[in-house]
């Protein structure tokens, strides 16, 4: 068995510990070749492990960190101020070879922009993207980015972004020659803004990328390609409106009808009918795919959603796990080797 | 009661008159006090009034129209060769005052270019927006702008959008002192692009605006906010991908446990629950609100979705009357003057 080694952020998020601890519990359970390295508050962690099974605690290391980056740091300050935070210290890690991959739910840009430096992108590539992989209705899935972490792209950043999607597609989805889009408000060649039309020339030059041009958000979901690509602030957008869509769907689904006047029977046979729907439509839930990975360096970084529960946590756990498993930055580094133009 | 005349373009859209002329036929059976003039081919669209009551024909006048405006045409050569189109006539019988509002579901380029060349935007506007109201989860409404007529916006133009929008949500929505957020990818100042960060700054030395900060697009339809303004690319990219994701659950919601070995009786409660549910998203259907208002001109020019069925075109109608009834362009114009600084 080979053994992997995964350093979390364990103050980052909304919630702190009281997720990310027991989420890291739940991981080692149920991965016998998992090692993780908590970084953090002792003070904070360790009254969370007092009733946990000796044997898991053996693959469970607590590394102190005296401080926290804030959700709402300002980025570049909060890096400039970053020398023994529990998230800086867990980069470092990585940096070391002391960690294979890396979780956090803390704040983005800070998270973006220590990552940038302490890890450093792989060559070709300008600025590191959010990926994350979304299910489509055909049951596939769908790579999709970048997610945040550049709200401004030109089109070579775009380009260089599909060229990793279209890694990710054939490496975690496990598709062949994956299909790439770019994300625009019309599929005709005109519509759109200027950095979209630079990237699909880009694109369209590349042999090895099975461009198909462009598509419209509507189509998120449908399965008509295996990686979308966009800007930061359109990835980021377009994922929420997705997820809060899916979370009003959800919500009406468990409330909808419980009032009013209504037999036993009727009201049972209500509930296990939506109980199923809900069951249906569960893999569309957003907590089934938290986690997006921060593409383009030369390590793994996951970004889990700063409201993640337990259960989305644990998800982030695992996508950082398969990212090493499937050693995607070697598999990006080598892509881009052989399609980037050689700067002598 | 007092008249009101609609211009309607019977040739735009995906399926053109026979859309078009059934929806015109329900609105005047509806209303009244409803003139409509359908702009089109008489060929195509007299073989379709052949069994209307002679009462609703008396409302109705077909004009004539040589040519059709791809849809998939490019708006600048499409405007330049639009003497003599179903949509360049509809929009000349506004200026000549022949018609009081106008609905098409044709180009929206062209739809864009034409009406701001032949109607006129309204002093202090540099370009209309195209605004839709979305129904939200607690029964109230949100008017969003711009969906998709501005691929680039800059401060003073999201500013703009952000007036309009208010007098949108006071005289259609009825809401007062309405709130009113900018998209964007977080709720904090430093979040996001200039040009938001500008708007920000204009919107808060404004009095008469009541304007609340940032919102993300995961908070679309959970009524945080009366008014929502972007620019057109993420605006259209916001809607589209809501579009798709309930399009996708209420299909879901359909075909869900269809299959399957079942007594009749467990078939029979299944459909019946599920009828009832479809029911409870139904105001969150995107037939239930097509038709986006063209904001900012000297008359009222209202956009139908392409691919719009005979109810959604209805609907689109029935916004164009509404415009009308409240005045929109009027109370728009009294607002901007009342709002913008003079230039002397």
């Amino acid at each position: 068995m080979i053994r992997l080694t995964l350093a979390l952020d364990a103050m980052g998020g909304d919630f702190g510990p009281a997720v990310t601890v027991p989420a890291a519990l739940q991981a080692l359970a149920y991965h016998p070749q998992l090692e993780l390295l908590l970084v953090g508050s002792p003070a904070a962690i360790n009254p969370l492990l007092v009733k946990t099974d000796s044997v898991l605690l053996e693959r469970l290391t607590v590394v102190p960190a005296e401080s926290v980056i804030a959700s709402d740091a300002k980025p570049s300050q909060a890096i400039r101020a970053s020398r023994g935070t529990s998230m800086r210290i867990m980069l470092e890690l990585i940096k070391d070879g002391k960690a294979q991959a890396c979780v956090s739910a803390g704040n983005t840009g800070a998270l973006m922009g220590l990552a940038k430096m302490l890890i450093k992108p792989l060559n070709g590539i300008e600025r590191p993207a959010l990926m994350t992989v979304l299910p489509h209705r055909q049951q596939g899935k769908t790579v999709v980015l970048d997610l945040g972490a550049n709200v401004e792209c030109d089109g070579a950043m775009l380009a260089q972004f599909a060229i990793m999607g279209a890694v990710m597609a054939e490496e975690i989805v496990g598709v062949n020659n994956p299909r790439v889009a770019l994300l625009n408000i019309g599929e005709e060649e005109t519509k759109g803004l200027d950095n979209i039309h630079q990237a699909a020339a880009l694109l369209r030059s590349i042999p090895s990328i099975n461009y198909i041009g462009y598509l419209e958000a509507n189509e998120l979901l449908t399965g008509k390609t295996d990686v979308l690509v966009c800007d930061g602030f359109v990835g980021n957008v377009t994922l929420k409106t997705m997820e809060g869509v899916i979370r009003l769907f959800l919500s009406l689904l468990k409330s909808s009808g419980d009032g009013g006047r209504q037999g036993w029977l009727m009201k049972l046979i209500k509930r296990w009918v939506k109980k199923r729907l809900a069951r249906q439509f569960g893999h569309l839930n957003p907590d089934q795919y938290n986690g997006a990975c921060l593409l383009g360096l030369r390590g793994t970084v996951v970004k889990s959603h700063g409201a993640a529960n337990q259960r989305a946590f644990a998800v982030a756990i695992e996508q950082a796990m398969q990212a090493v498993e499937r050693q995607i930055p070697e598999r990006i580094a080598a892509r881009l080797d052989a399609v980037l133009p050689k700067s002598d």
